[in-house]
This record gives structure tokens, sequence and C-alpha cells, in this order.
């Protein structure tokens, strides 16, 4: 992360001294969490990382922009830094691996990166929210970029560390393992009806210090589910393993073709988040919980790590045209097609 | 890089459909350049990386933004992904590390996924530069994020390797150490000055394979100095090390300030690029030349791998009140001010 960028057009984020000012803040905040792994961070050309022996290296980016990702009229700044890193937590979870650093970069309209009388600027809320989060996890901000842009866009780019050889993969699934969840689904997308509706203004303009309740929480406030993915990792208990960020019925889908066999979901089974429905368990993105496979002998608490998890099916051979995922439940069963967001379109 | 991302908006980049084989066509290229270190790349939800023993990892992150880093109208997509990826890249040469692998986030407007007619969309023609220049540096692209933006964005995460506690910083310099530069400084500047007069476009619009020459080459198609950082490294020749991104007012006054010391610049000494002038040598930024000090009594040879290096002043103890650089001429010694791209607003 540097104080001035090459750029065709001339001036900073906020003019030179703006820019510079910001960049000041950044560092200065991203000083607090340390890190053994973090030789170097914001201030040179590049930040340098050691791993410890035995360990190899997990990368993640996620990209998040502004009315696509989030909306500023809906969404607190605080939730917008929160859940830009949570994605990226969250894929490192998926991987059973332990965070070690991020880097954030951040494309701002010049307003954004302004206090407006007693109200603090934007970017620095977002900041608040991120490296709440960050702290959470232990992950320090190691480096990123700064610029101006018509858009507000951050890309987050997630390091982790996991046991050479040992990382949760998409792959690895056979017919005859168990599906298991972390948590409950569907909490996400509730939260995001009650925004779009109007009804959650209150709560997602409120200040990360109060979080809200519920389906709300779920969706501006979601948890990665780090503990459960080194829990997992560690025990050898999973075949397979990825994060619910698109839906289950879209990453299930992936998992499912991945390894070229199919899943049977029971309906009555789905640990459907308080307040959300059917819908929005099977086909809503950003719960951020593990969807994880394992073989039938393994044996799998009720909780990890304090989180719940449930059985919500099981893995078979996949005959050809048959669909990835079958969706068991009273009315009988039917093929689970991709969902995710489309099915809000 | 997955084939969907959890938006608010539904639909993709360029629906479902157009998105999903985007991240084919992409994930397809990719697989051309592996890497012993790249253990998993795109299609879970990591890559993993392996670090030979006894190195460790540099990482950078540049954001390119559209009207900003680059101009639709000015730039060919073939340049635009070549200079996205160049920068990470003179990070990398930059502290002396070999490149491991790039991860790419991209935000595109849905008409830059598109083909028109004959022409293949301005994305694809984006990935020919900026996997050609990857490819030439044994840079695997490792993963990634793809979204729907009204602004073109492009993000470029390199990841690299040096030999532990080897890697060239910015700190380092002391008073005595003379002042080095690889090849030929303001060649960017001037040619962004012609695509600015129009006078370039001829070239800017050309496919890769027609490189245009002189300044143009030189903005359009900056080479990384990834083998001369490599060379000073081993050879333990530099004290300092930085890439010359923001113009050497900017970056040299950066090398000073972290180590609290001046430089004198000997204006006569400058390594002028073709066709250029002397302000744009000394305050444009974009030329990715390295600048580097090392102990008086360092034998630098006159060119390192192929490329000419320049001896262009001193490092000197720094008084109060003193500017960090000074600029000796023929007309005297004056304070030589951080210029960078300010200078042409």
């Amino acid at each position: 992360m540097r104080d001035k960028q090459s750029e065709l057009i001339p001036g900073g984020l906020g003019g030179g001294q703006g820019e510079l000012a910001l960049l000041n803040r950044i560092r200065q905040r991203a000083r607090g969490s340390a890190k053994d792994e973090l030789r170097l961070g914001i201030g040179d050309d590049c930040a340098i990382l050691r791993l410890k022996p035995g360990e190899e290296l997990v990368v993640t980016t996620d990209l998040s922009i502004a009315e696509r990702h989030f909306r500023l009229a809906w969404h607190a700044p605080e939730s917008v830094g929160h859940r830009a890193l949570a994605r990226g937590l969250s894929d490192i979870a998926a991987m059973g691996a332990r965070p070690l650093a991020a880097f954030l970069s951040l494309g701002l309209p010049k307003e954004l990166t302004r206090a407006h009388g007693r109200r603090r600027a934007w970017v620095d809320s977002f900041l608040d929210g991120f490296l709440a989060l960050a702290d959470q996890y232990q992950t320090p901000l190691a480096g990123g970029d700064l610029a101006q842009s018509t858009v507000a866009v951050a890309d987050v780019v997630l390091l982790g560390s996991v046991p050479r050889g040992k990382a949760l993969l998409r792959s690895g699934v056979q017919a005859g393992d168990v599906v298991w969840v972390t948590g409950a689904l569907g909490g996400a997308a509730a939260g995001l009806e009650l925004l779009r509706k109007g009804s959650g203004r209150k709560f997602s303009n409120a200040r990360s210090s109060d979080k809200g309740t519920g389906q709300l929480r779920a969706h501006l406030w979601p948890q990665p589910r780090i503990a459960q993915g080194i829990w997992l990792r560690q025990r050898g208990a999973a075949t397979a393993a990825i994060d619910l960020s698109d839906g289950l019925s879209t990453d299930l889908g992936h998992l499912c073709a991945e390894s070229g066999i199919s899943a049977v979901i029971d309906a009555t089974a789905l640990p459907i988040y308080d307040g959300a429905m059917l819908d929005q368990a099977l086909h809503g993105g950003e719960d951020y919980e593990l969807l994880f496979t394992a073989r039938p002998d393994t044996s799998i608490p009720r909780r990890i790590a304090g989180v719940s998890v449930s059985r919500i099916g099981e893995i078979i051979r996949r005959r050809a045209g048959q669909p990835y995922i079958s969706l068991v439940g009273a009315s009988g069963r039917r093929p689970l097609r991709r969902g995710g967001w489309e099915h809000f379109s």
C-alpha cells in the first residue's frame, strides 16, 4: 500500500494530502495486529510473509462493488467492511486453513473519503468494520492499494496457512458420504429481503456495536467458520468442504460437479434460519456456513466450536442425465437446480 | 476464481452463461503455465502454493481503474492487461524476488465481455496482454474474481518468493551510497503525451504483436526488471531498492524519507529516454525501472541482464530543513520537489 499510485488522471483520492492522510490512518490502524509470520507490512514495494515449517499457503480474492455486492443506501459502511473481509475469511475456513494476512485494494469516490460535519468519512467506518473482524481472527492488514473511482470497489485478498497436503478441497467426495452443514441457512437472504423492503434500514445504519438481531444480523455481520474448518482439518473428518457463499444449490452443485457425483438432500433436515423460508435456505447466498462431506462412519458432533452441525443428506453415484442434486421432502423427490441469486430475478 | 459470486443484484457478468463461458475461457488459458510451487490453481475456494525451503513470500496488489489508470479510448485492451500485470511484477522486481503467481479480480461492464461482430470481446484482448506478459515471466494466473461493474476495474495481486531475509528493501540506504537506475527515464510520460495529443492512437490500438516504437512502446508495454532485481539481490549489491512507478522525484523521495537521508541527483547523468524531456524523466511515472543504492566501493556493471545501468547521484546526510532531493545541473543546485503526476495537472 503506497501513498501515491501512478495514475493517468492527476490527483489522488481526495487530493494528494487527503490520500496521504487516509493512507497514514490506515497504516497506523493496521499496526495494531502483528503476527509472527508477517515480517514486513504496509510501506515497501511488497509485504513479506514467512510460513512456518511444513505449512503451505492458501490465497483467495473477493471483489465487492457498490450497488452490486452492497448498496450504499442499505448497508452501513461498517457492515460493508465486515462483509468484504468475511467473504475471504470464509474461503480460508473452507480450506481448513488459518488466516495469515489480508490485503485491501480500495477504489473510492472522493465524497466517501471525506468527513461530513460531525460524521466521519465513509471509508473510516468501512475500516472500523473491516479491522474489527480482522482483529477477531488475528488477521493483520498487510498491504493494498488506494485509488479514486467513480464507483466504490473493494478487492480483498486473504492469505492463510495450512499444513502441507492437508487443505480441505472440493474434490475428494465419494458415493456413500454424508452431507453436513454448519449453522443455519437462509438468514442472510431473509435479512436482505428486509433491507429490500426498507424495514431493516434502522439496523443497517446502526453502528457496528449495535448489530441488530436475527436475519439482519446474519446478512450484515456474517461469521466465517474458521474454527470449524480447522477442527475438521485437524481431525481429518471431512472428505470435501466448500463455503456457502452463493447458496446451497449453487455451491453443492460445484462440489458434485467437481467429483462427478450426485447429492440427495433431505428438505426436512435442513437447518433453516429462524424467520427464513425454505427457498432462502436452498438458494440464498452469503450465509458463509461450511458445507462438508464425511464418510458415514465418521463421528461428527452436534456442535463444533460452539456452532451447530446438521446432517442434511448423502452422496450417491451419479447416473448419466441425472441431476447433481435431488431434494427429498414431504411431496416426494425433485431435482434441485442451481438457484443462487438468480432466484430473485 | 469462481463462476458465480454472491451478488445483491441478480445476474452475472453477461448473464449467467456469459460469465460461466468467460470463466471457462480464463480457466482454460490459465492452465498453460504451470509452476512447481502452485499446487492448486483456479477452481477451489482458494489456490494453494508451496514455498521452496528457505524462501519467504512477497505480496503486492495494484488496482487499475478505467479513465484513471488507463483510458478505454487511448489504450488497446492488450496494453491495459499488460500494464496491469507489469505494475505488480515491477514491485516483485524491486524486492529482488522471483514471481510465483498472479491473481486477477475483474469488474467489467457487460459490453466489455461481449464480442462485437468479428471483433473479440475487450476482456479477451485484455487477457491476451495479461497472459502474454505472465508467460514471459513464468507467472501462472492462479485465481481471482469476476463481477459486473459500471466502470472497468482490475485488481492484480502478485506473489513472489525470495530467500529468507534477503529481500531488497526501501530502508537500508546510508550516507555515502551511490544512486543507480536501470534503463532510461521519461519514456512512459512522453508516450502518454503522444496519446493525449492523439498522435499515438494508431499504435495504441494496434494488436500486441505490433508494439509500436519509442516512447509509445515505453508507455504501452513497460518491462518489469525482474532479472535485474534478482541479480542485485543475489550479489548483495544494493543497500536499498524501489521501482519507479510514480516518478523519480516521488519514489526517490519515499526512499529518502524511509531512511531519513537526502539524495543529490546529477541532472546531466540522468538517462533520459529518447524523445523525452528532463521533466518527464524527473517526474513522469510508469517507467517501471529500478532505482537502487549501493556502497561506493560496490562494483556495478554498465549493463545488468541486458539493460543499461546509470549512476545518477549520491546519498548524503540530511540536515534539518533540507530537501530530501537536490538536483545539480548546469544552472546550479535546486531542491527537487515531489512531482509525479501532479506535474501534469
